[in-house]
């Protein structure tokens, strides 16, 4: 049962898939310990399928992370602006939910829809304590990790959520070019995706991890003056 | 008392008052809070003042701080290098203390002694889990600040254990020159430090914050699955 | 009396209250000294107030810091971009002032409406010969300040200019949260810009600066030779 | 057999083991192509073994690659500086050589000797045409690959010649803690080492690459007008 | 006659004369040795001049560089985004040419339609093998040049394309202001482009030199193992 | 003659010919408008010539430039550090000429003796108003133009003080390879200079242009309000 000092994480992404492929194991060890997941996903992502497609296999991937709500923005796929649309589209969940943490995309990312939704999540968070920005796939080479979750004991769980988007798998980007997939169990993503979490595991003293850059952290220091 | 899930602290500083100024008050917090505080001053200051009058200032800001130990380093003044005499200087306490955080010099400072023990700071704690670089009043302008502590109820501490280095107080770099100093209770650098903590408070929504630049940080999240 | 030589110096933000918190004790020396200081506000900031009572707070403080004329642009709060609408908005007051001296939002800044008023002000400054980018409190960590002005002589005009700015006063923004502004004088904006006023001098040599990012500086050498 | 248009490598590390990890497969598919592939090494890693066991070590792998040759500079382990003493150790080489492409340590690494070496072998290559930067596994977060390789075909020379660095196997750096390495094939850094190329070469559309950051790149073009 | 291993090179430009300005010189060398140049301009300039009269500038100066074809794009000139339209734009011609080599902007350009028409590139050559942004003089200061083309022996190309464009020759970014023009062959614009050029040269080893920053980069390492 | 308001400048450079490639025509401008100009030369270049003739060039060219005087620092060539007794060196003549405006190294510069002498100068001038970072043919891909000075009327000085330097024409640095020179009137570098110059002469608005880094600037606001 969830106790009043568990956490409450809130991970928002562009379109599905992009929160489970930035922060997916890191999504699914706050849950395992014990804490609250909100995950809020600003479109369909109907430019690249059928959204209703999208949006199931995204609530599959969602409850296979264990996430305790699975939230859609009204906004439209490879049209996110920076700019106050979006702003308050973010805005009406942190209000609402009070999250201690805020994961977002890195600005440091060849999609324009991760660049401005990242930026968005920055804005809308102002008054929050701590915002953390993935890596995405995507991610542009000034991504600079900074801070590192150890998530060997779920990774599992984030390339289940990933198997999960199965309309995607034909796509370039999922499964690469004919000539180096043959053979291999996963896509070409989640096989990228491991070997990311394997060298920032190595940076971070891992097995496997999963890196942020810091957006804003306010650290707190417990007390234990008392004990 | 101490009990066992109190953490460990160690800040590390080229000169007595630079672990003052860069993380007075968030050494004073932890302290308070029921956590271990160790200072590492790599040299005695000896450029700037007789060294034993130094080492007497140094030990009675620590108390002021409330530190558990104070150790010195054997390095001079002036001739820090960021090469393996630093290194291993700083080692032999990571080794010996295992902290859980490691406060060092940021590597935007316009000092070359600061540059060079807060890059041997980061490989000495090579394999810690957390090392945070803090902001001193020689910051470059490049300085980053992306972490921060809220030192509203420590802050008056840090400006006391300012007050102990009396030796400086006549350097331009403590008092400022004339022109801007009369009627001033605190000596100039103290007034700035204030000033700092002001607007990093603001950036971090407390009123009162010191800032820093992150090393390496690796979260930890506590378990709250069985509460 | 303003005489041939004195500087044309043209300040532009994106809201009222802008200005006056990243600029306005400098526009304020620069007015003491003899110098002509014209403000453009490329909003009224409806969509944090009623415009009208946003207008008049604006020519209030503008009347504080002295100003030689206020114009509003045509620009929709919280809508502003970095493309032809905004380039164009400042250019048509660039030309008409042919300012010395430019002043601008950095675009190291959290706000989207900021950062798209700077990256136009500097492309509408594209010939003038100096354009200097100011920190606002909302200004991301990576603001670099390069230029310092002095301004001991004139920041109680500053604190004096931000009271004008009484529908702004129970915002977050200004006040800060309950906790942290029992028995203060000023609101909490107020308060940081003095402590960041007090730090930046530290930086500069000075009791209180404002500091700038250099957007383009043709530094003039004046001749002595005939003297 | 190799004909005249073939082209010149040289590699430059501080410690054996760091060209193979920085880009120990490019190397091997440069032999492999029919390239001529020449390893400096500018230390005998001694402050990390025994000296004559680390060379033997070294040319094993440099044997491995398939190097043309393995060339010892008379530098001290550790004590590596970017003055004028390294570069002309490296110069000696240049001139010697006259290599096409000239491989050395990216400035962005956490250890001293990397740093000295890669921006004494960028002096030392100041009339060369072609200087990468390889990343370590000691890279610091600011490494910004962009310039790859795609070594699916020869990654697993990479791992074999590591393999030969058999004296370093005990170490934290190679072995990682105990308890993330059960029942694996190769140690951690080998480990880690896959999982970087892994990720870059999803980055570059291959399926294993190595990534580097560009020094100096002089692109020729290829006369094909007459054929 | 161009054969089969010849190159295939895209020059994508937000305006007519961006490309000539920006790598001019390298596409006439790329032509000379005997590869396919094709040249895109995403708008045909109307902002600045009567866009037929622009269009005709324009082939004039793509048949002096000697390009295969030019294509104009649909976007409107002074609002083109970094967006899907752009993107997509940019696409349709990347999917049809295949280029081995793509052009484009720099990013850190002081025109929001460089900037974006130069993300746009990087994002519709996501599967391409190498993207360079080239240096327009509208370049911000933040520009890096990485990769360099020795372009002595077709450098006049360049400038006798950039004269194609007559209509320009009355704006002050080409002619320069009256005071700084007086008894010089070429205009303003031309004449900064040669001493770019030079500088470039200087830093590349040669006597006249276009830079630019890499995007992306696959280097492909040719066989010379058989012959 | 030179009166009470004219301006002290003191310009430090690693090497004979340093200063003048850096900001030779900007001193120049300033002695011709009738400030006060000395010139400080860390070494005397002994590891590039016979250090007696390095002296005479230096001192023709300082008084081609017509500096007030040229002074020599005890350091030796390839040698400077940026320790405590570059800074001591330094910090002697900032003491004695008290200059209202300090010329440096830039710290993005290739060689270490420049990046040295740079950070040294910053130091050493921690209580001058005004430190600008020069430009050098030397200067890595990050340096960062942010201050211009039109050189227009002064920029054949630079080019006369250059052709002092006789001892190092034969140098390629000076020079250039022989296939690159051939019937031109000044060395390589000098033709570098001069392309360089009309480049940021293009980028600030005039015909020729030094650039420089702002170290530091306070700007300083005259008084007009009684004339």
């Amino acid at each position: 049962m969830v106790e009043g000092n568990s956490l409450r994480v809130l991970a928002v992404g562009a379109h599905p898939d992009d929160v489970e492929l930035g922060c997916g194991a890191t999504l699914a060890l706050f849950k395992r310990r014990g804490h609250e997941v909100y995950l809020l996903v600003l479109t369909k992502g109907e430019a690249s399928g059928d959204p209703a497609v999208r949006e199931k296999e995204c609530k599959q991937s969602a409850d296979c992370i264990g996430s305790d709500k699975l939230f859609f923005g009204n906004l439209k796929d490879t049209k996110i602006t920076d700019g106050v649309e979006t702003v308050m589209e973010i805005e009406r969940f942190v209000d609402r939910l009070k999250p201690d943490i805020i994961f977002g995309h890195s600005f440091k990312d060849g999609h324009q829809d991760h660049r401005n939704a990242g930026m968005a999540t920055l804005s809308a968070a102002r008054n929050s304590k701590k915002v953390l920005l993935y890596e995405s796939p995507a991610a542009l080479r000034e991504f600079c990790p900074q801070l590192f979750v150890d998530v060997t004991s779920t990774f599992d769980v984030k390339l289940k959520a990933l198997e999960a988007f199965g309309s995607q798998a034909t796509k370039v980007y999922f499964k690469g070019s004919d000539s180096h997939n043959e053979g291999r169990k996963f896509p070409y993503v989640s096989n990228a995706a491991e070997g990311l979490a394997r060298f920032r595991g190595f940076q971070a003293g891992a097995e496997l991890a999963e890196a942020f850059e810091v957006g804003k952290f306010l650290l707190e220091i417990e007390d234990r003056s008392e004990r």
